[in-house]
C-alpha cells in the first residue's frame, strides 16, 4: 500500500483497517531500510500511527506539521513523498533529518532539541498577522521539554489564548501504564468541548483579576488563573500556564490520535496533545533493549538486530575508562551529563559513582551552570557533552564559569566533521567561538593515550575551566613524540639545515599531518611537524618555532573563521614574527550529510589537497609558479560566506 | 544604626523595632547614595527587608545567599561590611554587582538573568555530597523565572526532594493585590506543617506507581504527582513539578519574610518563598514612575529623581526612531524584545504598531528561535537586544536562522565596552562569536546616518541572518566619506605617491581611527583609513586596498580574539597578501568596572596608544628601532589568557 501513498492527502479516504495495514507495512519498511543503512530506529518505530493522524488532519504544507530533533521524520517522509531509503544519510541519498531541499513538507533542519515550539510560536503569529488561516503542529518528546527554550516558548504560546497551535507532546516514557489511557481519554474529551469551557470560564471570570496577557507565568504566581482543579487528570502543568490539554492519548491508535488532533485544532488556541508511544515499538529487538530502544542504529541485521560490523576502540570508551579511573581516585570528580549518559560514556562511571553523576535533561544551559555552582562549592565536575551542542551553554562557559576562574572541565565528544548527521551535528564551532574565553584552556589529544593524560591535566586545573575535545568514532594509533619545544610535543623534524614548513597539527588530524609532511618532504619541502597539544592559550613556544621556518600552516577539524589557525596568526603577528601563514579548517558554511571521509575531501581537508597547496605557496615564495596559492586558495572559498 | 551593622551577625540581635528603622535608614542611604552616583536604585529599594530577613536566617557565607542579576545586592552588600557608596560603580569603588574580590559574602558576578537556581543547584550537590551541612538560599524575579535556564533549574532541583535549597522569588509585579497576602500567608503556614505533608504522603503513595526521581516533568506528565489540590492558593506550577511553596509572602514584612524562610530552612528539601516585594519601595519618584519605577538611574536629584544633566542623541534613539519608519513603510517587519522593550527603544514601535511587537520575557533563545518562525512564515524580524545577551541566543542565531537561510534581523545595542556595569555587561563577544556563522552579515555604523542606512539594508536581506551593532550611549556628529572603494567606504586618504598604512576602522571607531592618522601624519607615516561598513563578510576590496600599502591596522571595539581583525587577516592570507598586518581591540581578559574612557585606556584602545605602537611597526620595518613594536605587542597582551 505504501507504494500508494505520493503524499498526504492520498491518506484521506483510506479506512481504519487500510490504515493499520499501512502502519504495519511502514515498520516493516522502517526496520528492513534502517538495517541496511543505520539511522534512528527506535524514534521512528514509535510515531508511525502519530504520524499518520497528523497528515490526515492537517493539510500540509499548507498547515505547518514540525519535528523537533528532526530524527523522527521518517514516517513523515514516507508519507511525503519520499520512499527511497537506499541512500538514507548517505551523500545525495535522503538526510536522516528533514530538509527543504529534499520536500517543501519540511521545515526544521536543526538537530538540536527543543527548538520545535518556538518555531510554532513564529509561524502561528506570522500566520495571524497575514491571516493565513493556516495551522501549525509541533511534535515535541517529553525529553526535549526538559530543555529550557521549550519553557520559554510554553510561556510564549500560553500568553495569546486565542491563536491556534497544536503542541503535540510524544512521551514514550515506558513506565505510563497503560490502562490509564482510556480513563483519562474520556476526561480529555470533556475538558474540550464547549460546554465545559463555558463552565470554567464562570469560575476564572469571578477569580481573575489580574489581566495576564503577556504574562501567563505572572498569572500563576498570582493565582487565580484557574477555576477549578481536576484531582486525578494529570494536566497540571500546562493548565498551570493556561494552555488546554488532551489527553493522555493512546499514540498508537489512529483513531484516537485524530480525534485528539481534530478537537485540539478546532478550539482555536493553543492546546497540548498528550500521546503515549513506544519507542521501538513492533519491533522485538528494540523493545527488548534496555539502553536506548535502538534509539539509533549502525547497519544492523534486521532479524536480530544485531550489529553487522564490530567497531573497535573509540574516543568515547578511552574517556569512559580514564573517567572510571579518576574517579576512584579523586572523590571530589563528579559528571554531568545532558541526557546522554551512555553516548557520552559516562555510563561507566554512573555504574560505579550513582551519586557523583548529575543527568540534567537536555539542558546545556544547566549542565554548565550547576557545574559553576559544583565548582564554588569545592568539586570538580567533568562536563560531557557532543561539541556541537556546547553552542547552547556558550553564554554560560563565559560568563558563570570562565568570569568566576572555576575549576570545570568540558569534554566535547563528536568534534569535527561528524557527517551522516548533517549540518548541525558536526562539532566544528567549538575552538572558534571557545577562543574568545579569557582563561579557558583547550586540549586537543592526538590519540588515546594523550587524551587520558590530558583529561588528567585538564582536572587538575582549579581556578579556570577546560575544554578536552576529540572525534566521533575509532581512536587511531599512537603518534609518538620525537621531541618536545615548550608545551609542544614535535612529531616530526624537518631538515635542520633547511626548515621549510611548520606543520601546526591540531589532535586527530596528526597522522594527516605526518602524511602531508611526508608528501612535502617527497617535493624536497622539509616540513616540521608539531602537535601543541592544548591549542588555547597559544603555546608561546610557536612564534619562536615558527621563526625558523619559511611558512606555517596550520590544520584543524573545525571552522577557519577564528579558529586555531586565526589564533596562531594573530600569536605571531604579537610577537613580531611575519613569516607567511596558511591555516587549513573548514570552510565557513554548513556542510551537507555524506560520510566524514566524503566530506573532507569535498572541502579539502585532505593530504593531498593540503601539501598541493603549500606546495604551491613554496613555490611561489621561491620565485616559481607565482599564482598557484593564491588561486587555489579563492577557489576553496565558496561564495556561501 | 547602619553604621553598627559590620556583619550579618550584628542583625541577630535587634528588636522588630529596630530592624524597621534599619530598614528605614537603608532606604534613606540607597536614594542619597545611588542619587550621586547613579546605579540601580529601584530593585534595591524593593529587596530591604527581604535581604535583612535572609541575613538573619541564614549563616552566611557559611550558607550561601545568592542573588540573581546582581543589581539588586546593593542592601547585601550594606549588611556585609560594605556602606562606602561613594564611587559605586566607578573604577576603584564598589561593583554594581557582587563581587567575590570585595566580599566572601558574594557568589554571582554575572550580570545575566536567570542564573541563579543553577548556581543553587550546583553548590546543594555539593554541600550534600561533601556533608557540610550549609544551606543554600537563591533570590529570583518573577522576571528572571521566564528563563528557560531556571526552567531546566527547577526541574533539576525538583528531582531531588530531600536536598535543602530556598528559593526565594521576588515577586515585584504591582497588579497584586495587598489583601489576598493574609489569606495565602495563612495557606502557606498550613502547607509546610508535619501534619499537611503526613496528610499528603499517603494519597500520594496510593496513586504514585511510577517512581519520578529525576525526572519530575515526568512525573506532571503521568499525572499521579499530588494528592490533593488546593482551589485557591497559587501554588499550582511548582507543585507540579515537586516544589513545596510557602506564599505568597509580604516581603516589606521582615517578621513576616523571616517566619517563612525558617520554615524553608527547615523542611530540608526544596522550598519557594514566594515573596510580593514593590520595586522602588518608600521612594515617592520611583514609585510614580510608570515606565520602570527607576530601574537603573543615572545621577539623579534625590528629591525629585529628575536626572541631573540632560543627555544628547544616543544610538538607541536613532534605531527606535527608524523602526518607526520602517513600520509605516513595510507591513512585514515585526519588533522582537526580550523584556527589554524601553532600553532597546522599541516601546517607540510598540506604541505605533502593538500587534506586531513581541515580548518573549527574559528569554534570548525564544527571541531568535520563534524569529526563526516569524521569518519562515514570510514577515521579516528585527531583535533588538543588548550585545551581551546576545551570547544566550548564538546556538539559535546558528541552527534555527543561518541554518534555515532566513531573514531575520539582530539589533545589538551596548556593544563594546560599556564600562560602569562590568566585566558581564561589555558587548565584546558578538563580533568573534558571530564570525562562525555562515551567511551571517554583520553591519557597524560609524553615525547615526549610517545606522539609518544599515537598517534599511540588513531588513532588505531575506535569505540570511544580518546583524546591525552600535554602542551604548551618545552618536557622534556624523562622519563623511571621501570616497568608496567596493563595499567600502574611504574617510580619509593616504598620501597616493607614498601609502603607508591601511586603517581599517570598525563602527563608531571612525572618528578616533582619523585621530590616529592624523598622529601618525605628524610623525611621516601617510595613512588611508577606511571603513567597511559591514565588517561579515571581509570586503573583497580590501585584499587589494592592501597591496597598496605597508601595513594593514584594524581596530575594533570587541574582543580581539577571533574578532574582525582577524578576519581580514585571514581573507588577506586567503588572497596571498602577506602585507605585515596588526590587530587592535580588546584583550582577551574581562574588564573590572569603571567608566568606558578609563577602561579604553587601560587597554590601550585610545589614539595615542595605537598611533604609538604603529610608529612602532613602521620604524621597524624601515630598520630603525627594531624591537620596539613586538615588545609593545607582548606587554599588552597581559598574563590573562
Amino acid at each position: 500500500m505504501l507504494p500508494s501513498i505520493s503524499g498526504p492527502r492520498d491518506l484521506d479516504g483510506l479506512t481504519p483497517e487500510q490504515l493499520d495495514a499501512l502502519a504495519a507495512e511502514i515498520r516493516t519498511f522502517l526496520v528492513e531500510a534502517v538495517a541496511r543503512t543505520g539511522g534512528h530506529l527506535g524514534p521512528n518505530l514509535g510515531v508511525v500511527e502519530l504520524t499518520i493522524a497528523l497528515h490526515r488532519v492537517f493539510d500540509s504544507p499548507r498547515d505547518r506539521v514540525l519535528f523537533d530533533t528532526g530524527h523522527q521524520s521518517y514516517v513523515h517522509k514516507l508519507l511525503t513523498g519520499r520512499q527511497d531509503f537506499s541512500r538514507l544519510r548517505a551523500r545525495g541519498g535522503l538526510s536522516g533529518y528533514p530538509s527543504q531541499a529534499e520536500s517543501p513538507h519540511d521545515v526544521i533542519e536543526n538537530s538540536h532539541a527543543s527548538t520545535v515550539l518556538g518555531w510554532a510560536d513564529g509561524i502561528a503569529k506570522a500566520n495571524e498577522l497575514r491571516g493565513t488561516g493556516a495551522h501549525v503542529a509541533a511534535v515535541i518528546g517529553d525529553g526535549a521539554l526538559t530543555g529550557g527554550m521549550a519553557w520559554e516558548a510554553l510561556n510564549n504560546i500560553a500568553a495569546a489564548n486565542d491563536r491556534p497551535l497544536v503542541i503535540v507532546v510524544n512521551d514514550n516514557e515506558r513506565s505510563y501504564a497503560p490502562t490509564i489511557g482510556g480513563l483519562a481519554s474520556h476526561l480529555a474529551t470533556l475538558r474540550t468541548t464547549d460546554g465545559y469551557e463555558r463552565f470554567l470560564a464562570r469560575g476564572k471570570e469571578m477569580l481573575n483579576r489580574t489581566p495576564v496577557v503577556g504574562k501567563p507565568l505572572y498569572g500563576t504566581l498570582h493565582g487565580a488563573k484557574k477555576g477549578l482543579k481536576d484531582v486525578i487528570a494529570p494536566q497540571g502543568l500546562f493548565e498551570d500556564l493556561g494552555l488546554k490539554y488532551i489527553g493522555p492519548i493512546d499514540g498508537h491508535d489512529v483513531a484516537a490520535v485524530e480525534t485528539a488532533l481534530w478537537k485540539a485544532k478546532r478550539f482555536g488556541g493553543p492546546v497540548i496533545v498528550h500521546c503515549l508511544t513506544e519507542k521501538g515499538r513492533g519491533y522485538q529487538p528494540a523493545r527488548l533493549d534496555e539502553a536506548d530502544q535502538f534509539h539509533a542504529v549502525g547497519v544492523i541485521h534486521p532479524d536480530t538486530g544485531l550489529p553487522v560490523s564490530a567497531s573497535g576502540a573509540d574516543w568515547t570508551s578511552v574517556f569512559a575508562e580514564e573517567m572510571v579511573r579518576l574517579g576512584r581516585e579523586r572523590k571530589d570528580v563528579v559528571a554531568i551529563t545532558a541526557a546522554m549518559m551512555r553516548p557520552t560514556g559516562l555510563h561507566r562511571f554512573a555504574e560505579e559513582f550513582p551519586d557523583r553523576v548529575f543527568d540534567v535533561g537536555i539542558a546545556e544551559q544547566h549542565g554548565a551552570v550547576s557545574a559553576a555552582g559544583l565548582a564554588h562549592g569545592g568539586l570538580h565536575p567533568v562536563f560531557a557533552v557532543y561539541a556541537t551542542f556546547l553552542n547552547r551553554a556558550f553564554d554560560q562557559v563565559l560568563m558563570d564559569v570562565a568570569l568566576h576562574r572555576l575549576g570545570v572541565t568540558f569534554v566535547l565528544d563528536r568534534a569535527g566533521v561528524t557527517g551522516t548527521d548533517g549540518a548541525s551535528h558536526n562539532g566544528m564551532w567549538d575552538l572558534s567561538i571557545l577562543q574568545v574565553v579569557p582563561g579557558l584552556r583547550i586540549a586537543a589529544p592526538r590519540d588515546a593515550e594523550q587524551l587520558r593524560a590530558q583529561l588528567r591535566e585538564a582536572v587538575e586545573v582549579t581556578d579556570a575551566p577546560t575544554v578536552v575535545r576529540y572525534s566521533k568514532g575509532a581512536v587511531g594509533p599512537a603518534v609518538p613524540a620525537v621531541g618536545t619545544v615548550g608545551g609542544t610535543d614535535v612529531l616530526r623534524e624537518a631538515d635542520a639545515e633547511r626548515p621549510d614548513v611548520l606543520l601546526v597539527s591540531v589532535g586527530a588530524l596528526a597522522p594527516m599531518c605526518l602524511e602531508i609532511a611526508e608528501l612535502l618532504d617527497r617535493q624536497g619541502i622539509s616540513t616540521t611537524v608539531v602537535d601543541p597539544r592544548w591549542v588555547k592559550p597559544v603555546d608561546p613556544a610557536l612564534p619562536s618555532l615558527a621563526e625558523r621556518h619559511r611558512v606555517v600552516v596550520t590544520v584543524e577539524d573545525n571552522s577557519r573563521a577564528g579558529g586555531v589557525g586565526s589564533a596562531v596568526a594573530q600569536a605571531l603577528r604579537d610577537a613580531g614574527v611575519d613569516v607567511p601563514l596558511r591555516d587549513f579548517g573548514i570552510p565557513p558554511r554548513f556542510l551537507d550529510h555524506a560520510s566524514r571521509k566524503e566530506v573532507l575531501a569535498e572541502i579539502g581537508l585532505t593530504a593531498p589537497d593540503i601539501a598541493r597547496q603549500v606546495t604551491g605557496l613554496v613555490a611561489r615564495l621561491d620565485g616559481r609558479y607565482e599564482d598557484d596559492e593564491p588561486a587555489a586558495a579563492r577557489e576553496r572559498e565558496t561564495a556561501r560566506d
